[in-house]
């Protein structure tokens, strides 16, 4: 379909063979139905839940799904995946995502050929039933701020290939690994539970959820506390009397940060920082407000006004001879913007 | 259940008030039905496959699954996992793996508590159905040469607790990544297509599938070539017919190998490298046989005998103004032990 295709065979090729690019394509079938378009995760998931349902009972396996993932500027070598795909499940789905996490070099990533014209008639002519072809911000809302949480090829992508190619073969597993799981529907529907008391722990993983479009739904706990308010840790069986008195420090100087983001009030990190330092028996490691969803932490000037979403206080600091860490969630100011 | 949990407090508590970790554990329940213990992956989605399928039909919603990760030596904090679990699912499955990728210091993952009996105790109170509980190799067969290919949490994992526990978040988001893939059963059933061309974006996407337990059959469709033994890339367009012609060296060097190992010959890399090398305009990059599975370079000692599992001869050299990539699977001699 796209000039590339062609092998442009110094000697004649006997016709029929089957084996150059051209004779790979699949014959142009005249009203060849065209595939569904589907720009979206959502819009995907909810045509192959469609297609799968409708695919039920058809014959006597298990519904099948093929997914092809593709760069698009399709020739016969994608012809012969989807093809081949056709041929052993009951839903085809390809994908065409000129993934930019896999080029090192911009010039490349924008001169790469993109034909999505041409190839909806090649994948209808191949039998292609769903075709994702979805935007950079779709697949990495954030980009090239996000990704955050990626998969990585390890060693085996640093060599042969690779080696000429830093950061390449990591960019292709963990778009695969998105693609994977945007055509897994998840069913039974997943709930994973953790505890808000290892507060960089949870938003790493919401993190991983999203941006390996984990279909699972990531449920934190509250920590648990004692009437005092020390957040209950296997650790505090290692403080005496006087350190389990000292360690109370931490919670109130994050509910001091809490009361203030309640009010609507500047949050003073520097004040919250002193009341731990002025405990005795008690030395501080870190005190911060961070976002809720990314843990950067927030600058004096998001400090000195009502905050405008959910923020974390975080602390830890070593009450001898243990390290207890602790955090509350700061709630936006009530009618800010 | 464990010591532990007791949280010495030097002031008298309020009974009933339910904020010890003690009394936010269970009541034992005498004759509290165990939940049912799994050691294997392969155990683990037959035991969630079943009680899901028991779960259908009893309310209106679809059936829900619960997964909590811990790493045993279970308190009250994971008592509330379980509990809120159960109150929302259909299922319920807990982990219990200390996860050697999340542990810096050997002699902390040594000693790390191991009290399975307890905690189980405490699990059946709580009401899990499911307890995975899988040995190191299981769930990284090959550890710790495995995993190869992991997620990376980024710098959201080199940040406070990161910023002293290098690599303690990427190891967290592997394991939790695996466990979401594990519980997740595949229906419908998922094939994944890729063309034999891409060798290495092949076996690490293989290993992609392997190590983090996505439940996907990779499939790998044949390379096409031309009659003359030219494997098909667009890429072939920029040669003149020239170039064509020299190009064909790299599939004849391959099946020099490639007919070695099948007569279960020697494999003389040297003599391929040199029948590129003596091929006018051709530069070669590299030629080499390398494991199938894992990529590494075969050795001398295992190319001077009969292949005992599958290798692939990998060659890629310029023929300008491309450079041109190309393999070939050698089989294992037939008999070889």
């Amino acid at each position: 379909m796209t000039p590339l295709d062609r092998v442009p065979d110094p000697r004649p090729v006997p016709s029929g063979t089957g084996l150059t690019l051209e004779d790979a394509l699949p014959a142009p079938v005249s009203g060849a139905r065209r595939p569904r378009l589907t720009r979206t995760v959502a819009e995907t998931r909810a045509a192959l839940r469609e297609l799968s349902a409708a695919a039920e009972g058809h014959d006597d396996g298990p519904v099948t799904v093929g997914l092809v993932p593709t760069m698009g500027a399709l020739h016969g070598g994608h012809a012969a995946l989807v093809r081949q795909a056709r041929q052993e499940n009951d839903v085809v789905a390809v994908s065409i995502f000129v993934n930019p996490l896999q080029f090192g070099d911009p010039a490349d990533l924008e001169h790469y050929p993109r034909t999505l014209e041409a190839d909806l008639d090649l994948l209808a002519a191949a039998g292609a039933d769903v075709v994702f072809a979805p935007e950079v911000q779709e697949m990495y809302p954030g980009h090239p701020d996000a990704p955050i949480v990626t998969v990585s090829a390890g060693r085996m992508g640093e060599v042969l290939e690779g080696a000429s190619r830093p950061g390449h073969f990591d960019g292709v597993v963990t778009v695969v690994a998105k693609l994977w799981n945007i055509v897994r529907p998840a069913v039974p529907a997943l709930r994973s539970y953790f505890g808000q008391k290892d507060a960089q722990q949870l938003a790493i993983l919401r993190r991983l959820a999203h941006d390996l479009d984990v279909d699972v739904d990531v449920r934190a706990v509250p920590i648990v506390r004692s009437p005092e308010g020390l957040a209950l840790s296997s650790r505090n069986t290692r403080l005496d009397a006087a350190g389990l008195g000292h360690a109370l420090v931490l919670s109130r100087a994050l509910r001091r940060l809490r009361d203030a983001a309640e009010a609507g009030e500047m949050l003073d990190v520097q004040e919250a920082r002193r009341m731990v330092e002025d405990e005795p028996g008690v030395t501080l490691d870190h005190l911060v407000v961070v976002d809720r969803a990314t843990l950067e932490e927030l600058g004096p000037e998001l400090l000195c006004q009502p905050l405008r979403r959910e923020a974390l206080a975080l602390v830890a600091a070593h009450v001898p001879p243990v390290r207890l860490i602790d955090n509350m969630v700061l709630p936006p100011a009530v009618g800010a913007p």
